[in-house]
């Protein structure tokens, strides 16, 4: 099956493995590089993160998800540069050669020039990310079980997330069920339903992508979970033991031992790879402004799809840095490629929007379908429904939905684990 | 249900456990204390070394296993010293009194002196210690794929595992099982099943604590899995990229990449803190030689189980450092504290051996129960059973069960991640 025809794909996220999978069997050789061994299903990492799933779980090895494609290849390597002019990929003491180059390196946390931040609160992109949030969020209980003095007490049990999208909403109504429901009889001197939640937001309101009745009704849900929001508030410094918040032109310390990371994201190094070596235009968070068909300006060889891509075509604006975009830009790129060895003109891409789904907590989440908009236990359900069929796409994983099912019922988190 | 009667426990793998659980609505006020928030089910570490299970799979939060226990409190802390005078626990930054101390904190690796070898060749001990491991052996057949010249691409696919006791035997089975099945279809440069694993033993056949016949078949089954034994050889030296062997006077250096520990191993640093402060005999392994009721000579108060424990008193030669017994002490210290408090008399501990298992594989297993010897798939059928038994007792861990019984038809292994 293998062919002439080399496509190089950089990146097994959700672009790039839908890329890939739609190009077995067609008359190309295949590599796809990515610099981890796996396929990490993102949008459940805060699951990892909050102690109700385990890496293992939430996360697929390229290579036995691709091993039937005869023409596929998986290479586990880092991108050094990339050779435009003679269309090749430069690894670590190796090259690969393309006809056609897909890049999909996503993006990554961006803390606006304060990277001195980082180790102070942590961004959530990674499963090593997610296991070191889970040990810091279950160390603050624990380090407030053993504090006697009041006031540290309370700094170990308060916690404030930074950025009220779907991440921060995600991270903050579980942390509210962590404090009420999983840790409430596990502790003799504090009771963890004490804890203090603050979900900081710049705009005006959480899940601002949304429609502003679903944002209220965040808002609410989040509230029974004691989490309280603050929305118009800009983080302008973090210390080991405080967050310094702007409000209003008025400026608050809070003392919290625990911040969490979900403002801002930064596209992956190679769009500046792709700019010094093909010219390619990037826009402010770094992204590649790309053709209406995916590729980079005067390099039809060369296709940015995902979080690296901003494609403007649509509506005027980047599309959101989602999953589905990703999918759908890997499944079109694919095609495209097809097309072009069979001689066959391919349209421009045009993103189908199945709709908005952001989750809160158990019978919690808010759903948008154009104007058809759902919050409460409907929406739960369907964000439940739609991320098990996404997860058993690529591997049988009927076991998260076990473990959904024991939880739904116990409000246990089995995967509660301080690691080093 | 607290009361003026102090227990407390040192450490919450078996012993402790078991301990604590059996003292739950006991008339005495307890305190566990372990440095981790979990208990881990250490019999199945190795399945996550080799990408089986995942950590929290196998890991039980303490505090949801003792929350119900209103009589008890759980401390996450590292014991510094014991004030025998005073009969009190010293931690960092805090102090515990006690009436009644058991101490169960297990043992860990030992390199015979040579702790050198440590970063080169692994143990498995702890979630950490596997994950370590995992990354290891997968790293190890990616190395081997992109290496192109053939001795160097040879030493990664080449596994030794030094000490063919259960732990030992159950590493190399698995790795043999990975190597032939799981990643059949992965690679496209090298032929996973060409890897050569070598189970290095010093006595002269593997599992020596079990009968001759079972060994004989133990080292069939992994040769069905083309795991090569050699016993009666013993690691001389291990550098980076090669181990020495002495057998039968005659030194071999192998190329490998690979090596893990499972040879020896010493007794927790509490049993040196007991010599010092309470004058406890040690044995050669730096075990505590305790009385028949398995207390300190001379300190009726101080009771030590499990691994830590060095038992002679039933068979001349100490009690093997296995799970059954390390529970079985645990009750047993249980019942003669709260005998001890209704005044009545705890005969001597006897320890009840309901038999040996050891895994090897899927359908391979050798089991003994006294006289009656079993091999091959029954014995690896009750080996499943036993685990799951024990795993449930804790938590609902139906999960590894639905695991184990897709992996079994599938010859999948989920859990097979490179991390950091």
């Amino acid at each position: 099956m293998a062919s002439d025809h080399r496509v190089v794909i950089v990146g097994g996220g959700f672009g790039g493995l839908y890329a890939a999978r739609r190009l077995g069997g067609a008359p190309v050789s295949l590599t796809l590089i990515d610099r981890r061994n796996f396929h990490l299903f993102q949008p459940l990492l805060y699951q990892v993160a909050t102690g109700a799933l385990s890496p293992g779980e939430i996360a697929s090895p390229l290579r036995a998800v691709l091993h039937k494609q005869r023409n596929t290849e998986v290479i586990m390597s880092e991108v050094r540069d990339i050779d435009v002019a003679n269309s090749r990929v430069i690894l670590a003491g190796a090259e690969v050669a393309y006809d056609d180059l897909v890049i999909a390196t996503g993006a990554t946390h961006f803390y606006f020039g304060n990277d001195q931040w980082e180790p102070l609160a942590p961004g959530l992109k990674t499963i090593e990310d997610a296991t070191a949030i889970r040990s810091r969020l279950l160390a603050a209980f624990e380090h407030a079980e053993r504090e006697p003095d009041a006031a540290k007490r309370r700094a170990w049990l308060s916690f404030v997330i930074a950025g009220a999208g779907p991440t921060g909403v995600e991270l903050a109504g579980a942390l509210g069920e962590i404090a009420n429901d999983t840790l409430r009889h596990d502790f003799r001197h504090i009771n963890p339903a004490e804890a203090q939640i603050m979900l900081v937001e710049g705009e005006p309101r959480v899940l601002p992508t949304f429609p502003p009745d679903l944002s209220a009704k965040a808002e609410k849900q989040l509230l029974a979970l004691g989490v309280r929001s603050r929305t118009g508030a800009r983080v302008t410094d973090i210390q080991e033991g405080s967050v310094t918040l702007q409000c209003g032109g008025r400026e608050e310390r809070i003392a919290t031992r625990t911040v969490l990371w979900a403002a801002g994201v930064r596209a992956s190094e190679l769009g500046r790879v792709l700019a010094d070596r093909a010219g390619a235009p990037l826009d402010r968070a770094g992204r590649v402004i790309v053709a209406p068909d995916l590729t980079v300006p005067g390099h039809p060889e060369i296709h940015v799809i995902g979080d690296l891509a901003s494609f403007t075509h649509q509506t005027g604006k980047p599309l959101p840095g989602v999953a589905p975009v990703a999918m759908q830009q890997g499944r079109y790129v694919a095609n495209a490629i097809r097309n072009k060895l069979a001689d066959k003109a391919t349209p421009p891409f045009h993103y189908f929007n199945k709709g908005n789904l952001a989750t809160i907590g158990r019978n919690k989440a808010v759903a948008e379908f154009g104007k058809l908009h759902v919050a409460g236990f409907a929406a739960w359900f369907l964000w439940v429904f739609v991320h098990l069929m996404y997860l058993v796409e690529f591997e049988n994983r009927m076991l998260v939905f076990v473990q959904w099912v024991y939880d739904y019922f116990t409000r246990n988190r089995g995967a509660r684990l301080i690691t080093k």
